[in-house]
């Protein structure tokens, strides 16, 4: 596909080139399958293996991949790093420990931000991961452009592949995705009360207060209002809620509240 | 501890208070130990649980919990969310599945967010996880303040508690942190070269060239020299490595290279 170089091509609303992930000699093929997993949460399905102990396909893999068997499925298995990585333009180490190499080191969120940019300008970028026991070695991070590595509590580094997978992928799916989460408040549903009906709220409230006497000293009564108004502002109430509200006043207060839809009681009608 | 209500607390550089986690009626005391786990890799370790069907101490928990035992040792054990939650002054409620509830719903990043800046004010915060098979009931979710949930793929949604606690213990010590990693590029150690040194680079590399008749037909010369520096310029070099690329292009010249010292070989001090 060419593309006019002078264009941002996110202006095209082209979705990013999804990361791969890259498994250097896992040990334990339950550690690819979790992996497997921990992707395909986050949406993510290439999976490429190098030099696995216990050979592919494997059994363990695919029971711990849950139902990513996708992934499972489109595994690429090579014997070295280099070939896992010779269609990639970018590519990102994750280590945990420091390295004599002066190469650039992101957290997950930085890598996941540079990972989309990458993938927006249609590259191919990976997230290399080393073995189970000690990483990687320093050629294999030397051919990577940047090191990634987790904020840990450096008194409590444990992590394991998945675990970092995982996060990787979450944190790139999270930059992907624009902060676009599966559910968020229907506001539609529950759309905010009005100012108006706030004021009608507080007044009417302020109104059953005056009745009982409740504002004493008289002198108090400004700031203990703007203290009731402050309240009820700070709960963000939705028209619903007011309603409610309303008619709970109108209960303490002794009056006869309207009849209500779902209580199917009849009432008179009270003053709004 | 008494504050001027007046000064932003962040300004006396106050840790943020850290949050618990609360575990609703887990299961497996596997997923207690690995929930554990993930809590100290970032620094969490007030984990409390309710109900757990299987009793406290749990030896699953301890195992799976790794070397987290500061964590299963301060382990609270309450018999109602409402227990756990009494002493919380902002509860996140995580769940997978839309609610019928007017409650705002955020991603584990801006749950931190909100989670350091109530922190960094004292207050005490809570992340609630449910129970294996089922999650939250509606009730324990209407105990919390605001919805987490994670932006898994909708088609894959297969996260268990333990990466839930994971992701959103790793969120938390990001913000908390503000970004900083256990390590990062030694600039200090590896110093960008300055642009006085690039310059010298480009005209040794470009007088190698003219040398060798490279820039052919001359016309080209401009542009090409152009697309060489911009190489070099990308490349982001370091003052040592300007030295050895300087060397390569000695070497190529057919130039004596300056004695090493790592290689212990005299030479003819070349020109510069």
């Amino acid at each position: 596909m060419t593309r006019n170089a002078n264009i941002d091509p996110a202006a095209r609303d082209i979705a990013p080139v999804p990361p791969c992930v890259i498994l250097c000699e896992p040990q334990l093929g339950e550690n690819i399958g979790t992996a497997a997993r921990a992707m395909a949460n986050f949406g993510l399905s290439d999976l490429r293996i190098v030099n696995p102990r216990d050979g592919w396909p494997s059994e363990k893999a695919r029971a711990a991949a849950s139902r990513a068997d996708h992934v499972i499925d489109a595994v690429q298995v090579f014997d070295s790093v280099e070939a896992a990585v010779a269609d990639l333009g970018f590519v990102f180490a994750t280590t945990a420990r420091s390295r004599e190499i002066a190469k650039p080191v992101s957290g997950p969120d930085e890598a996941a931000t540079t990972s989309v940019r990458l993938g927006v300008q249609g590259t191919k970028v990976g997230f290399l991961f080393g073995r189970e026991r000690w990483g990687l070695n320093n050629d294999e991070v030397a051919l990577a452009d940047e090191i990634v590595t987790l904020p840990v509590d450096p008194d409590f580094a444990s992590l394991n592949i998945a675990q970092a997978v995982l996060v990787c992928s979450y944190e790139w799916r999270v930059k992907a995705n624009g902060g676009a989460l599966p559910f968020r408040l229907d506001v539609e549903a529950n759309p905010p009360a009005s100012k108006d009906d706030l004021q009608r709220l507080f007044e009417h409230l302020e109104g059953a207060l005056d009745t009982v006497n409740f504002f004493r000293p008289r002198e108090k009564r400004p700031s203990i209002v703007r203290n009731l108004r402050n309240i009820l502002q700070k709960a963000s109430l939705t028209d619903q809620e007011v309603k409610t509200l309303r008619g709970v006043i109108a209960a303490l207060e002794g009056r006869k509240t309207r009849p209500r839809k779902d209580a199917g009681v009849d009432g008179e009608a009270g003053e709004s």
